[in-house]
């Protein structure tokens, strides 16, 4: 940490922050300009509270130098983490998958349908939503527990591990044959529900905010790990910018930013990203040559009579083709990724 | 509601269109083109699935004419609504209040120091956090029960009116004497927190989100609204963009949209969305000029010791002069404004 | 500045940049940490190359704690520059004016009119483009030289000093009896431009791009005053954001920050950043209690059939009450502030 | 386009509307709603001046339905435009190139091995900035004529095609010998320039503005084609987001979306996008599996000691093993695509 001080500081002031600081387990260096001092903090500064230095009347200026995220800090734990979900379904560390399905469970037959087309594609893992969270009040909020059951049905019957998200955490007892918890974008920050989600043990798959730096995608994941639960996957679904051609701006130097700071693996959403059927195939390819560790992919039987998302949800033909094609750039690109 | 038809349409498709539109109660006028065909929804459409048809083979864009909020809108209720908080304490149509103290609740001299002064210089309201939502789990969360206790003890002792922020439904038993719940930018669409909340009798300031549109902010506030609780206080507190110089970036236009398309009334956050206390002053004078319905302001009595957002918070001093200067500003435009 | 170095750096390695750096003209001064070296460049740093130094292959990160500009700098220039445009009309240190007028200049009549009108109401500056920038080349792109010749024809009839846009450097010759030149936003980064009118002999209205930061706009400025023109006045005008309810979102807090950082006065358009003319009056009040120098309100005497820009034009009538309002705003903050 | 009348219009204004409309040569027809009154407008609207309708007092809300670009459109022109270069050089309908070489034109020494270098690597084009537009007037500026000779020189020894950047019309003389006049995001709505360069006979690389819709893209590619240069490259290099670990955030979906509204090639620049060397190659990657038709690559013989944009440079090496790998992504998805 780096502290730049006001220009003309009395030197007790000066003295008094310096003797605050070793209180604090840290140890200063003081470099003296001709206009300005710097102090440079050693040691342990993660929890040195940065407000309350920047705050104070001599300081200037005041900036990290460190990560304050730890657990999920590549740093400290070089090697990529592997989230295993089941035999032969994994995430990271070279290992690849598909997730697909539909945005919404609507029935079983839906779900049956789709699965089965998904799984002959090669999708190692099934989504669908039974909890929604919706702009407007009066838009379809998901089927909740019939939903849930839905899932599970089909969970059991296709031999699929799932993935499902979770909006409020009384709803936890329902994830219990639930593969993979999914959080959604908009709760991103919900830190209580993150610090819920911490103390459970099942892979979480945690969706980038709207407007969040990968910073803080960090921090959140962190808040998870910081409770004991270190099988997060990540996953970049595209941000809030100016443009309107897209839903979202897909932000795929994502994966690579990410790749470098953490050991968590990255998967990447184009469908939400984009929002448009038609752009699903070519951010797909590009995410899986950008080195993404999966893909979350809509897929529906029916896309013009979809509940919800049905503009950006592919038939099973047309997954079938970018899966394919997916599996075409990984090989070229991995010389041993699976056929 | 109006629906361009893609190029080249078969009768028969279109046909089945008009007899589907018709089954959802709303009647269909078309506009036929040399190139394109439109077709106009007449009646009540707010209940309609746009993405439903946009997804349609044969359609190649929707667009909504009317606005998706019913109970928020301005067009069904005209006139200013007037939220009252206790005997001259109110917001909206005309009454003005400064919600005023610190980011969080420390210790109980701490809130009794700040909320005296504040109270003589005029702020109506008392804010403190006793559940903070921190991007970092290692930051300083609040002093939860505790702090909840202090902010109770400080309303009974000085008679002021407080708000504080909730994070998670489950500590509503907690709120029993708070006078407004505040929901925070980042929970402005955890929409289980919000529906919770349009159950229960009490007013709730809602915070915009970070990258959240004005017309979302009016679907939260909607969600809260459709439940049966309609006092509901909107507050502008910047949102992300480029610029770093400032935390966030003061929305001031938010106030005089906001007024148009909604009857509630709309406070302003100098204090988050700027980061600097410095900014404070004229961008509250500033929120006052434009319209705002009230301020909110961060003050603390120890700035460069406080434990969160210090450097951010005004001095009682600093806060008693933006304070009269708002008045001044306010005196000048509304001829009977108070002193 | 402030380097950081990687972890593990060769003594030798470190030596070579100590050196280099001495090469420079700057002295470094060491702070040896438990994990991490770093260096504090002491000296005149602004013109080291930041971008060589961060490219090195032992240094990890660096800061520039100075900031690159110079005479745009309230460090170096304390007091506010007032820029007098003739006799009793001047921006900056306590003087305020309002430039108004229509977006176009359209014909002899109408600038009469709308001069007219704004002389009456207190402008103490008249606005009107005969070079337009239109995101489309179908159009309405200005009078060009016609144009120019209707300006300076009213300026003399009125005695109103002028203020219109330049495009094109070829087109200086036709802005001799021009009182201010305006850089548009659009041009803000034309640095080839920005050079030019360094050199000449009057008053430079720049505006802030669209997606520009503040240091970004004092660095545009600082390129004109590097050549010896150092009257420049700062226009804020909106900023590019997610938000689709006006135009662009207007920066207000930009004029704070813009004081603080620099000696120039700093204008505010409300009428490009809110492209609503119902918003301009609030966002004007809201800039005058914020402390800017001035404003540039766009008034027509006929706005539906404004050839550009219509819809966020005022009527004389408005322009006269908002006019009014301001004093009002200025008078109740500023004691001798003008009636 | 689609005109929403405000309720409760007088009849007789509506009916001036429409009177007026017809002389404007298209024709209008109504949709008559239980509140609304929406016209629709057929015809040829591109000319039909949006702002001067949304401004009229009766009239809510217009719409535009078709796009005012019409020779960058793929509607009107279905099939990809081939931009070729010299033989066996050509961007688009199945053609691509990768555009190589250092930001800054330094030396003849740098330019003929950089030069030697990224053509054995396969690399088509020869970047190299003779003219640069820097944030700072304190910055390198570029050597002007002497890079310009520069280029020529290495352009006539190697026999390489180049591309450099043009900021002043009037420096276009000096252009004679260059293949590609690159226009600079900073320039993309500089419409004098972009007017000049649609009289010339030479294709245009035109790059997104920071802050630019895709739609400003192509109606600025309308300017240099209404001229009647229909030359015109494209080329996505970033825009401008609140995340900070890169430069900019790259926009991949910009490529599938081109693709979809124009006929125009379209060419990623990943080195300006995310500024940082490690992540070009994922980016480089990722961009051909989303379809571009080119790649523009900074490649610098001493990356630490570049004169301008070091840090985001590749060298000689690792630039022959983007290429590689970018064959191999393109030969996967593209079956008869050059080895």
């Amino acid at each position: 940490m780096i502290i730049s001080l006001k220009r003309d500081v009395r030197r007790e002031d000066r003295e008094h922050l310096l003797s605050w600081l070793e209180t604090q387990g840290v140890s200063a260096q003081i470099v003296e300009g001709q206009y300005q001092t710097v102090i440079g903090l050693v040691g342990d500064t993660a929890h040195i509270n940065m407000d309350l230095i920047s705050g104070m009347d001599i300081v200037e200026s005041v900036m990290r130098i460190s990560e304050p995220y730890k657990k999920a800090n590549r740093k400290f734990h070089p090697d990529d983490s592997v989230i295993r979900i089941r035999e032969g379904v994994a995430f990271g560390g070279g290992e690849f998958e598909i997730i697909a399905g539909p945005c919404s469970v609507e029935s079983d037959a839906q779900m049956e349908t789709i699965a089965q087309a998904v799984k002959a594609s090669g999708a190692g893992v099934l989504r669908g939503g039974a909890f929604k969270p919706r702009t407007s009040p009066y838009d379809f909020q998901g089927l909740h527990e019939e939903g849930m059951r839905i899932l599970k049905e089909v969970r059991r019957r296709t031999g699929m591990p799932i993935i499902t998200e979770i909006m409020n955490i009384i709803h936890l007892p329902l994830f219990e044959e639930v593969d993979i918890i999914q959080v959604g974008a908009r709760n991103m920050q919900n830190f209580d529900l993150l610090k819920e989600l911490g103390r459970i043990d099942k892979p979480i798959l945690l969706k980038r905010g709207l407007a969040n730096s990968l910073k803080e995608l960090l921090m959140s994941a962190e808040y998870i790990m910081a409770g004991g639960n270190e099988r997060v996957i990540l996953c970049e679904r595209g941000v809030r910018t100016f443009e309107t051609a897209t839903r979202n701006t897909l932000d795929l130097s994502a994966v690579a930013v990410l790749h470098d700071l953490t050991h968590l693996p990255v998967v990447v959403d184009p469908s939400h990203a984009t929002g448009v059927a038609r752009y699903v195939k070519p951010m797909a390819l590009a995410a899986a040559a950008a080195g993404a560790d999966g893909l979350m992919v809509e897929v529906h039987n029916d896309p013009p009579r979809a509940l919800c998302d049905g503009p950006q949800s592919l038939t099973p033909e047309q997954f079938d083709d970018v899966a394919r094609a997916v599996r075409k750039v990984r090989a070229a690109l991995v010389p041993d990724a699976e056929g």
